[in-house]
């Protein structure tokens, strides 16, 4: 077995390794009827491609995205969608020298552990370059929700190692090449990141991420609840270690009193909770808080060994993000996306004919 | 749809609501062979019922689970294993005044978003009751997982509210009734959980898990990660707010120089990751922390609503835990133990004849 | 792995053996509201029950069925239904000089070789017992699709060995205790039974299903296809050994301009294709027709060996039928429906918005 | 939804349409190290490709296979494996005339009745264009089967019309363009499928496949039966219309004392039961027999009516195949393929350990 598909009614599947002749993906099962191109998913991928800045990877992909299937006259037809990208920059000599080692950090050696070997160009099939197709089906999935539910999801960076946002101004977000929320923390980041860079060090960082405009009732009980669900699509991401809902770990301090979100006929007092109940969605924001460890590919030589076991130094030259949260968050909308999609087609599966008794209106400041 | 089943290999479905005749389960995909009785799984059923502490819920459950199939002779066949628990102690009487409220922090509104109504006796299927299922098939999992792969999985509570253990020593934690690695934090724990009971108040409280003994190859790129999975087998649990994996959200703060495990013929020389690269397992422990929220259920009147949008004041009486996280370490378990069983039967399905060029001994010190 | 679960959205767990305390199911999926109680189930399980004429085992069980979740008040509650029932007429002692042998035709061996070993009272979870169930969770889903879509299934027998019924009269079938169309082969085919049954051998069956009131629409290319699901569901039923759609095995001999069924405004023309074109439903009645083969349980010596390799002569004694296909039209139906109402819980939620060009009406001689 | 993947552990997902781009799929789950290339491919994509004689479609497509992932110096990697092949002799204005037609017997009306349009050029996703792909992912199958486990599947054409082969001799099934088992059958076939395509008219017809090799042990009780799942593979094909395992529908007619295949310790006496009781392989050749339906495109002109609901006159034009079971061995070939394949997966996931009592020898006589 191998788990290279996501989602239940509507499933990506996706192929592809780094340096290989390209990447793609098959989104089964969206519904028929919804206008799409290429165009539609070009500035997603942008906004996560690589090369914009000095301060990603200096890989420059074309990311021309290609629809083989399941559009006929500009609309998708209902049947399976492919999608297709070429790579074009791949440089696999800058690879050779490292086959044989265990990078610390990476999958080399879980990779080996689990197959017997690898394509270590690149990283292979553990490359974050998998997460460009991740991107392509949610913007699909972006289009829909916003066409049919007037579902918005945004994501940002609030913090880069030591480093958080003054305050989140979701709309400062596409402003500059960080995805900060903070127009004042811009330039002391780019301080940062300069300083990291030539540190040959490496940074983590927060990513948080809001759903506007998902109605009570997606979800499903017991094991498909949508905050398990998101925290299985968020921990997916490379180098993820850690998801919050709502107020996550600092629900553990909130007594009962304060976190629990009272209500009033006209909304929510407030959204501890993060949009979500009993794995169902409660018509509020839904909020989450994703943690990027930091790339584990440096120039700061480090302690490994080989594939005989033989111990060796590694130094990472190739071309690498020091910061890979610094382009996550049109990854963490493309999979919050693509969770609620298929929740939703989920819920109408089972729950088209329910008339809900009363309609809370959202409300509730929440958390973040 | 709805989602009552988890994993893919080993597939475990439940049901049952908190006060109907009774809740059950049915293991499928157990391999023939394993010894299995009752006796097996009433140990684990036992850590995790109420009423045995003052600290916990006065619902007295006998949780007398009977094997109705899959197990001949004393050994499982390779048939479907039901389990089944006859709810003994439902007092319905104790919620008809609730039934019509939507109780802040509650799934009460959330279901009846979902499904137009639902069954109120004690949260019906959004209680922590349907737990009890997972925590006897986990039972299970720990047993085969034990006897075929020298796994040992155990969970503890390191933070109640503010409170935080001292020390994590795993040899005290079944030594008291919190669940508590450090003797010296449980007399405190004590006057501070008599102290919330008499507020009428509740806390949330942080658990963490350790998996020892699980070899480098387990869990599937890309979707079906290792540590994904677990983040959503963890967040499925009722009152769950986040789950990390090895440093967690400790990682954003690390440099990359610090984060990642280095490696020497020895062993790795730390554990941030968590015992997971690349959603593969390294052969380290497999850490993961959990936040539980505090309780919604609370003596303290909270204001809300009523199915027909009218405000009300609600106070629960009924009986509840003041804090949940006191009886979830052996649910975090059975999730990680289903977890691990299910990877683990995936795992030799696809790579039973593959040979590792090396593997490398465990060693290295965790977060957590 | 092991597969006890059927279908996608609407999904059915099954457990149990023969001779084991019990058997169950789970019914995982279904929509909320609608009226059930186990005398919703009652008639079918009757239908299709051992022991109630000299023709079939002699086995009585009571079929006492339980609702043991997700009702409240009398109505679904879109959690999952569990369904259980005692058996109380298990006879283990008329098998223990079967344990060691491989009968002829029988599941013993196979599942040895599967297994290691087998549960050999009454055949286990080979077992036709376990159809029980499979009636059960049908007799849900024929409510369902009564009330929301107005589609009503009726299977019966149409051959017996070499006797076949002189006419099909869907009106009769309920008349007789074979499910038989033709009231004049009543009294000639309980003649046949009658010599068969003392001669101690068995014979065959065949049995025809039609599906009315199905719209178009219904079904998924291209692995999902409405007649591909229908046909693992009834070769899934023990002792099925082929099954045709439409025309079936016919059709090889038609000629195209004979085979394609024409259309007019009015209607379809003819309905050689079993009301499914390109695995989507047309509208039409869905027909198709299935073999039985005849029991292997014979009072008829056979030649075999047992678990060590020796030969031995194997007469079965307990209680068999001498045609199971004269039971087999409800557990037919049952998975007629069940297939039914997965595709339409799956259909509306990819196309719940579709409105078609034009709707055929149905019309169609068919050939069964 | 829409079930464009089939198997489980084994997992083949399909795209593209007749007259689109091109078309592909993604096999995940293979094992790594089998080596692989797009020779391993070819021969049985030339096997199933129209144009090589006068009595199948002229459509001449160079179905040049590439394989985009999950290959690494010329071996399998356990990463998923995509395999693309572009459409180069689509001929789209052949179908302008018939875009708002429903020809008969074709999935046009059906299709429009479910997702409100269609891609009507050639067929859309409903061509057998489609098949091409499952002939891809199953060469991928037998080799690994043949590799591995030492299987071998073929299948050949034992009916036209009403044209029966005399003798099944499957050394003689490669050796003419029939797939034809009886070299005495081939000019005979020759005559009748040029009076046939003179006609206008089109022929359905039978093929049977064998699988050989397959050990005892292998399908899953209860409703993922090998049996079950061979017979929804089969019955996915376009134009299938009936299935039998075995012996098949002359089991009806067959006595128990005939049917059920006794054993010695030298092997079964006869094969009625197709290799497959209760599910599970017996050891014994796996046999089976399928029914293609005549093609519905014929120059004959037919009755029907257009997406408005008028009655109109059809004749297709186009290129199309007299007798789509003369292409379909190679077809039938893969599914079983795919479904063996999967199935060992499944089986080595929970039986991995099992030593089986005693191994029969297959022996036996079949009926096909």
């Amino acid at each position: 077995m191998s788990s290279n598909s996501f989602g239940r009614l509507l499933r990506v599947t996706t192929f592809g390794e780094s340096h290989g002749p390209g990447i793609g993906c098959i989104v089964d099962g969206c519904p028929p009827g919804l206008p799409l191109s290429a165009e539609d998913i070009v500035p997603d991928l942008k906004r996560r491609a690589t090369g914009k800045t000095r301060h990603t990877s200096q890989r420059r992909e074309a990311d021309a995205v290609t629809i083989q299937s399941g559009v006929f006259e500009g609309v998708t037809t209902g049947t399976p969608i492919a999608l297709l990208i070429e790579n074009t920059d791949a440089r696999s000599k800058d690879y050779s020298n490292i086959k044989d080692q265990y990078r610390p950090g990476h999958a080399d050696y879980t990779y080996d552990a689990k197959y017997g070997f690898r394509d270590y160009r690149g990283g292979g099939r553990s490359s974050a370059r998998e997460t460009t197709m991740r991107v392509a089906a949610g913007a699909l999935a972006r289009k829909y929700l916003a066409h049919h539910c007037g579902i918005e999801v945004q994501a940002c960076v609030v913090q880069v190692g030591e480093q958080r946002a003054g305050t989140v101004d979701w709309s400062e977000v596409e402003n500059n090449p960080f995805f900060a929320p903070d127009p004042d923390w811009v330039e002391p980041l780019e301080a940062y990141m300069d300083a990291l860079r030539k540190s040959g060090d490496s940074a983590g960082a927060r990513v948080d991420v809001v759903a506007r405009g998902v109605p009570a009732g997606w979800g499903e009980p017991v094991y498909g609840k949508l905050d398990a669900e998101l925290a299985a699509a968020l921990m997916s991401i490379n180098a993820v270690k850690g998801v919050e809902i709502g107020a996550g770990f600092a629900s553990v301090e909130q007594p009962g009193s304060e976190h629990r979100d009272e209500i009033t006929p006209e909304g929510f007092l407030s959204n501890h909770a993060g949009g979500v109940l009993g794995g169902i969605s409660t018509g509020q924001d839904i909020t989450a808080s994703v943690a990027f460890k930091p790339t584990s590919s440096l120039r700061l030589p480090g302690v490994t060994i080989d594939r005989h076991g033989e111990p060796v130094e590694v130094v990472t030259k190739g071309r690498h993000d020091p910061c890979v949260g610094l382009r996550a968050p049109p990854i963490v909308e493309a999979m919050t996306l693509l969770v609620l999609m298929d929740q939703y087609l989920r819920h109408r599966a089972q729950n088209a004919d329910v008339e809900p008794p009363f309609v809370i209106p959202p409300g509730g400041e929440h958390d973040r």
